[in-house]
């Protein structure tokens, strides 16, 4: 099952993929996944005007240092137990979103999120673009300042359910920068796989329905090349999974 | 003016303090802060159960090393830029909860906090206790993992306004452990100013009207006493300030 928000009059719906349609499924899609039920599609939207898949989180948890390749090409140790740290829904935005860069220093990190469903568990997945301002992140000793800028979460296009996304440590994951190859990965390379995440935060915190957990970028980042490359105006970056969909951003 | 959220039958609403009773004052302290307008007190309200003051707000932003006196005895510099982490809604109860100690190395810090209002500026004040499990908050490179526990942001006991604050550079803040002293400060002392902290994040990120940030502790932790002394259950920690009121916690 493919969850999806729907922009509609001044309001925000939830909604189901039915053969590529979205169908009409309720008032919110936190409220799907507390639920936990397939809910009966109901009518055809025309023209559904996709948003983030949960628009308003309660919190959106970024894992760091998750991939030892990535870990290794920032020059820091994969840390034993998960580090992580978060972004508010300022940060959020859809699939075929354009961001503007907030410095010249901004990079991307592709990222298979989990979105939290009923109990605490697992609800589904969906792709996070971990966009990051270097510059502003190694200003000061914690890395939020470079974190939380408008559009820094491209998220979507929907939420995959596990029943159709299947191993959660099998989930495949690439970014393309302009049509290249940048960064390649897989939940099987995951320091902290996908399950032993949500139970370790279970552990820390209440999780809620709907709260993203981004599971960590794996190498390829711009920082890590030499000379170092940056995003610029009009750059586009695809992050795509053949389990999750794909998510495309454009930079301005 | 003094603004509130309190309990009602599977909701929570907005009040205005007058006279030191509750009275109604809308359905949202956000929407109240989003309109910067004076709300007319409706009918007071009988036995009215005060929750966090804003219980939903989209950001909670709390500022590290805001007192060079807590960064000296931290350790660290206090950063040319500030540097933040945040906590989510999980973490928010009310003045007088009981909150359950995550580890035996959990700390206290007593801080002023900002209400985001209209237009990304200052919609008030309160006060926030921004308990820190010391051994979660280290054992990574970021401290979030110590900082977001349920119950780890008690919040309150209500926002002041700009027009009753005063001075945002000179508002006083301590905290009794068990009724002894133990941190004693002032805005005067913030290495970046209420002022600044507001003006700069907002070039950061959009603010939004009720999010919250935490300006920072003074000296006076427990981590930074020789020995080292944390919370136990059945302490009660009691953050206060001549302008802001008064928030207690038990610890359990």
């Amino acid at each position: 099952m493919r969850l999806v928000t729907y922009a509609t009059a001044g309001a925000s719906r939830a909604g189901m993929l039915v053969d590529g349609a979205v169908h009409e499924a309720g008032s919110s899609v936190r409220e799907l996944l507390a639920t936990g039920a397939v809910p009966e599609p109901g009518e055809p939207v025309e023209d559904a005007r996709l948003l983030a898949p949960v628009p308003d989180p309660q919190k959106i948890v970024c894992i760091g240092l998750n991939y030892r390749s990535h870990a290794e090409e920032a020059g820091l140790d994969a840390p034993e137990t998960p580090t992580f740290f978060g972004k508010w829904a300022n940060a959020l935005v859809p699939d075929g979103a354009t961001v503007k860069l907030p410095t010249e220093k901004t990079d991307y990190e592709a990222e298979v999120a989990v979105v939290i469903g009923a109990g605490g568990g697992i609800g589904g997945y969906t792709l996070l673009n971990d966009l990051s301002a270097r510059d502003r992140q190694f200003a000061t000793p914690q890395w939020m300042p470079g974190k939380v800028f408008d559009g820094a979460a491209p998220c979507g296009p929907w939420i995959v359910t596990p029943e159709e996304a299947g191993d959660p440590d099998a989930i495949e994951i690439e970014l393309r920068l302009n049509g290249e190859l940048r960064q390649q990965g897989s939940t099987a390379d995951l320091v902290h796989s996908i399950p032993d995440l949500v139970e370790h935060l279970g552990t820390l915190m209440t999780l809620a329905p709907g709260d993203i957990v981004a599971t960590g970028t794996p190498s390829g980042t711009g920082a890590s090349r030499r000379p170092r490359e940056y995003l610029k105006p009009g750059d586009t970056t695809v992050v795509s999974s053949p389990t999750l969909g794909t998510l495309t951003t454009t930079l301005a």
